[in-house]
This record gives structure tokens, C-alpha cells and sequence, in this order.
């Protein structure tokens, strides 16, 4: 194998297919990228047998071939490299990178392609377009909701739903959970509801510029996505997700309706004195607002007042304050509306006037002290 | 105690005062920064019993008192406020802290300030004036030589050394050394060599702004710095600092002349390719200019090739990339000289033409294999 590439176009290639290496160590096939010229392209493979990357890029080949070299370690050769053409040549179980012009010599070893476990085939994958803005919003809504817990890997992930006009995301953690339905001006196909690892949503995240459409591809057990010649995957996770459903409150008597700059800056400013696991917060609200406070400890106390529209009878609200703080720092608009019923369950945080999204937070007891 | 002050003033203060505290916990004295009014004048001291600060910042004073609140939270409610004019009381063993016109009311746990620590006083030092440049450049050019072995503490900080017309800083780790001598404009007493902890070195980095001038004080076992009302002071390093002057070469046969950019960076990227602890790099020198390369590892190998002004006999050096990247990174001009007379013995890393400092590295044996 031996090309010729311009620094800036491979290196922008190779750093995308990084986060698809396991990076454990330089002699682990998946740790490595795998670079293959066909005719004037260079294709890119990278996967940690979970996630997968595949990609092309215009070289000038000069012969063909394949081979693999540890990607964290080629990354960091051609950033340190100037911009020209770069010419790649593998020989002797070693990459050479050679700047044309330069005095410079570097030999990577390799580690032959047989070696390379396969990508899944995406040939086949049934893809369908939407916009990229749209999916963003869905991932910023729900991604801060999943649970970090382990052993209930099937929350570890995004839920996502096809429901003819619309897409349903829905993420949980067994205490609070976040909801977005977005209708879709594309025509999707049907597919079966799947769990998306948070991993996954975040490499989107990387690749996407929020411009434009992309394409995603569902199949039983793996989420496609391709953006432009660039084709990413995801092994989904494989388990029930709670019935969402029966968390969502069908109605709330009562209702305060905040600004969300002011309660958000509230919040932050009372946690400083927050030390407890628990992050308990108390919302106490009557006619004159809303008093967010925290309990008293060996640091002391905070207590902050702001404006809120309220008729209902004064009542406390006890809550974990990561909880509240997520959501209000994605709320677009100005202002916030809380709902409940009874300030023991379940109460929803929502953008007012409603938007397509909302958050579910089960409050505290007040007695539990957290410590 | 009760005053009002605006939040930004305040807010700095605070911000310098928190590197000298001990930032351990909340309930330790030392974590703790003292408040004190006095007039309309409020006065500020955090120590952790090795430095030391002082200031004072005017304020209204509304009663006279002192106390002290933990350091790093305060810092946080600080920044966490609005930019207004705050109003802060202590009592019942609190500091109360009310951004005026806002209905906030955050109560912090104060300590008394009798129990506050005496910080070293500084009305007596033999305080001169010096360029804050000049400081500064001496730092920079001998900071990162200092030993990080804390078996051999009298090499952790740079010495100090009154010369007459001059300042010497020196700083070693045994097998690189780093000496600069700087012709000072102020007439400066003189004071006996002292060794300045790195901690110190960094705090007057941070307080300083490089421009003007500060006043520099030494007693026999502490550093005072003073920048306008703030007074900073460290505990010296007891111990006794090697002869540097033996190590530093009468004089050396033959040197080599190259671009301190092109150098710097051959050096980086070959360093890549080095994976052992001992980080050796080859440089072989001969009329054609300079290689710099790697030996032979699991990742592969590198080399480089820059051009240079030698006319000796080809030969080989071995040393730690780190010990010649750093003096580069901080080196003026566009070229170095590296003047050898043994390839096995010192080598002197000096700015081409000459300045008034130079760096001294111990090479390895080539046959080392730093593995």
C-alpha cells in the first residue's frame, strides 16, 4: 500500500475514527484504524467490536493495499506534522510517513488487516432522512436523564420510538425522566423501538454540525447513521425500557409559572451549600414566589426568593437539585411552568407556552434528611 | 462586623486570598480566610502556615469587628452573585451575606477570628524595588528545572543569589541545570542565597502583571513579596543547595548552531515514538546538520533530519527530550547553540548569540537502553 494525502484531510478523518478505537493499547487489533486504498480512495475502518466507523477519503494511490497502525499514536504523528502532502507507504511490517519535501521519517508498526474484525454491513440497512437540528434537539432533551447505574443497563440509553408523523426520545434514571415527541417532516419507515447507548448520541453529537439532514438506519440490534460518506454504527442495548407511560401524569391541579433565568440561578446558587449526597433543595411557593432554600449544615444556610405566578395554597417541594438544574439549563424561552398535585409525587417541569417536551422529577420527603 | 462593598472588589481579593489557604476542609482554621474591619478599610489574610497574604480593600464600614469564613466557599457564593453592592454581617456565628436590593440571604458558619493563625510580619523586612520583568524572565528560565524528588528537598525551589549589580536564579535536579544572571537597575541590599519553594515562584507568576515594578524582601527564613497593598510571603527552604559552579563547564571544544523552532519540534515529534521512562532521543550530528530519532521500540521508529552550522567530528549524544524541550519552549531569538566538549560529559544549551542565561544537561550513555 503506498498514497499520497494531504495532512489536513486524513488527520480530520482519523481523529473522527478515534472514538471508535478502544485505545486500550498499541497492540490490540481494535485499538487500531484500518486504512485501505481502492483505486483514488483511502478507505477508513474503526470499531471496538460495539461501535464501528467507516469512511473514504481521495488520495492519489500509488499502490494498492491495506494494512492497520495504532490510531492513537498515528493521530498524535500527524498532528505534530506541517500542512503538505503526506506520502504513506507500507513496507516491512511497518507505515512509513514520509512529508513530501521534508526531512522526516517516521515507521509505525502494523498489524496486518486479516487481523481486523469485520464492520457491520450497512448495505442493506433500510435508511431514512431527518434533520439534523431535529434529532439534536431530541438528544439534549433527554440525554442528562439517563441512569449511571450499572446494573440497570437498560436505562444506560436513549429510548427511541417511531410513531408515524413523529419521533418519541425518552431517557430515565427511576427518578426523573425526560420526554420529547417531534414531528418529522420526512417520511420514516416503521422500525421497532430501541434503546440507544449514550455513547452512541454523543459521537452523533460530535459529528453532526446541526446543518442540513443526515441519515439513520435502524435494524434488530445495531443504529446506523451516515453523514455524508462517513457511516457510524452502534450495537443497541438489548432490554426492556419502563413503561414510560405510566409515569407521565395525565393531569396536575396545580400549577406556578417562573422565569427560567431567575429559578435556574436560584438553584445554583443555593447548591453551593448543598454538601449531601442526597443534593436536597427545598421550593417553597405561595403568592410571593418561590423561596428556593437548603437545609441548614456545618456550612450554613442559603435561602433565595424570586417572582412566580402562583393562586394555589403555599406548599413545600423537596427536591434533588441536579435534577431541576438539567432540564432548566436546556429550557428554550423564558419561562418555566412546575406542575403537581400533591407535592409528595411526581411533579413536571415544562417550557411555557408548551413546546414538545417535558420532564418528570419525583420529589423528596421533606423529613428524609439526605445525610 | 457589618460593611458593604461591591462585588467584583471583593470577588479578586478573595480569589488571590484562596491560593494561600490549605483548602483541606471546612472546619480548619487554616482553610478559613480572615476578615477584619478597620476604618473604612477592610483587611484580608489567609495563610497555610508556609506562605502567607495580606491585603486590604476599601469598603463602608457599617461596625467594626473580624472573623473568618471558609475560603473556597465563600469564593463560590462570591462568584455565584450579581454584580452589586453586597452587604455582609457577622453574627450568632454566622456571615451573613445580602446582595443589596435582592432577595437572597445566604448565612455562612464563621470561626473566630482568635483563632486565626499570626501571619509573619512584614513592617520591618528590608523590602527593595525590582522589575517585575526581570523577575519574571528569571523564573521562567529556571522554574521547570527544579527537582520533583522530595527526598531531595533543598532542589525543589530555585536559589537565589545576590550578586553586587546582579541576580543569580539557579535550579537543578541533579542532571540538568538552568542559571540565569540578571543586571539589575534598582539598587538592591544585600541578603544572604536563599532557595524560594516552587509554590512561591508560581503565586508571584500569577500576582504579577509583568509590567512596572514590585518590592521583593528576604530575612533569614522567609520570602516577602509585596505588590501595591498586598503583601505575600513563603517560608524558605531550609537546606543547602548544591555548587552549581562546579558543574558549569570552563569552557567547551565544539558546538553546533541551529533554529530553535525547527529543533523544538523534530524533538516533539520524535518524542512520540519514545515510550520508556527514561525518554532518550538520539541527536547525531554532522555536516549535514542534525538527526534527531528514536531507538527502535514496539510503536516503531522516527527521524528527523534539521539543517545546522557544524564543522566538528560527526558524532552521537543521548539525552532526555524532556531536558532539552524545555529550556527550547522558554529560549529567545530564532537560534541555540549547543556547545559539547565529550559527547558523554555536559552539554550547554544557550541562546545564539549569547543572553544572560544557559541551560546544562547531563546526556545518558548510548548504550543505555532506558528500558
Amino acid at each position: 500500500m503506498k498514497f499520497v494525502c494531504q495532512k489536513a484531510t486524513i488527520f480530520k478523518e482519523i481523529s473522527l475514527a478515534l472514538d471508535f478505537t478502544s485505545q486500550r493499547n498499541s497492540l490490540s487489533i481494535v485499538s487500531n484504524v484500518l486504512l485501505e486504498t481502492k483505486e483514488n480512495l483511502l478507505v477508513i475502518k474503526a470499531t471496538d467490536q460495539k461501535v464501528g466507523f467507516h469512511s473514504q477519503i481521495p488520495v492519489e494511490t500509488l499502490e494498492e493495499g491495506s494494512t492497520t497502525v495504532f490510531c492513537d499514536k498515528f493521530l498524535g504523528i500527524l498532528r505534530s506534522l506541517p500542512e503538505t502532502d503526506i506520502l504513506f507507504e507500507e513496507k516491512n511490517e511497518k507505515l512509513y510517513i514520509e512529508p513530501v519535501a521534508q526531512k522526516m521519517d517516521f515507521q509505525l508498526r502494523t498489524i496486518g488487516s486479516d487481523k481486523f474484525p469485520d464492520l457491520e454491513e450497512h448495505s442493506n440497512v433500510p435508511f431514512f432522512t431527518i434533520s439534523q437540528k431535529d434529532f439534536l434537539d431530541m438528544v439534549n432533551q433527554t440525554i442528562f436523564a439517563i441512569s449511571e447505574d450499572e446494573t440497570r443497563y437498560y436505562m444506560s440509553g436513549v429510548y427511541l420510538e417511531y410513531n408515524t408523523s413523529s419521533l418519541i426520545m425518552v431517557a430515565t434514571d427511576g427518578r426523573r425522566l425526560s420526554y420529547i415527541e417531534r414531528k418529522i417532516e420526512e417520511t420514516i419507515p416503521r422500525f421497532p423501538s430501541v434503546i440507544i447507548p449514550a455513547k452512541f448520541l454523543t459521537l452523533i453529537r460530535k459529528m453532526a454540525t446541526g446543518e442540513g439532514t443526515f441519515r439513520l438506519g435502524v435494524t434488530e440490534n445495531t443504529i446506523f447513521a451516515s453523514f455524508g460518506g462517513q457511516f457510524i454504527y452502534s450495537a443497541l442495548i438489548n432490554g426492556k425500557f419502563p413503561n414510560y407511560r405510566r409515569v407521565i401524569p395525565e393531569s396536575q391541579s396545580t400549577s406556578v409559572i417562573t422565569s427560567v433565568a431567575d429559578i435556574l440561578e436560584a438553584v445554583k446558587r443555593v447548591s453551593l451549600f448543598v454538601e449531601t449526597k442526597a443534593k436536597k433543595i427545598f421550593l417553597d411557593i405561595d403568592q410571593n414566589g418561590i423561596t428556593v432554600s437548603s437545609e441548614e449544615n456545618d456550612l450554613g444556610i442559603a435561602r433565595e426568593t424570586i417572582t412566580a405566578d402562583y393562586s394555589g395554597e403555599p406548599c413545600r417541594i423537596s427536591l434533588n437539585y441536579g435534577y431541576i438544574m438539567s432540564p432548566l439549563r436546556v429550557m428554550e424561552g423564558e419561562k418555566t411552568r412546575i406542575s403537581f398535585t400533591d407535592t409528595g409525587k411526581a411533579l413536571t417541569l415544562s417550557p411555557e407556552p408548551e413546546r414538545d417536551y417535558f420532564h418528570i422529577i419525583m420529589p423528596m420527603q421533606p423529613t428524609q434528611t439526605g445525610k
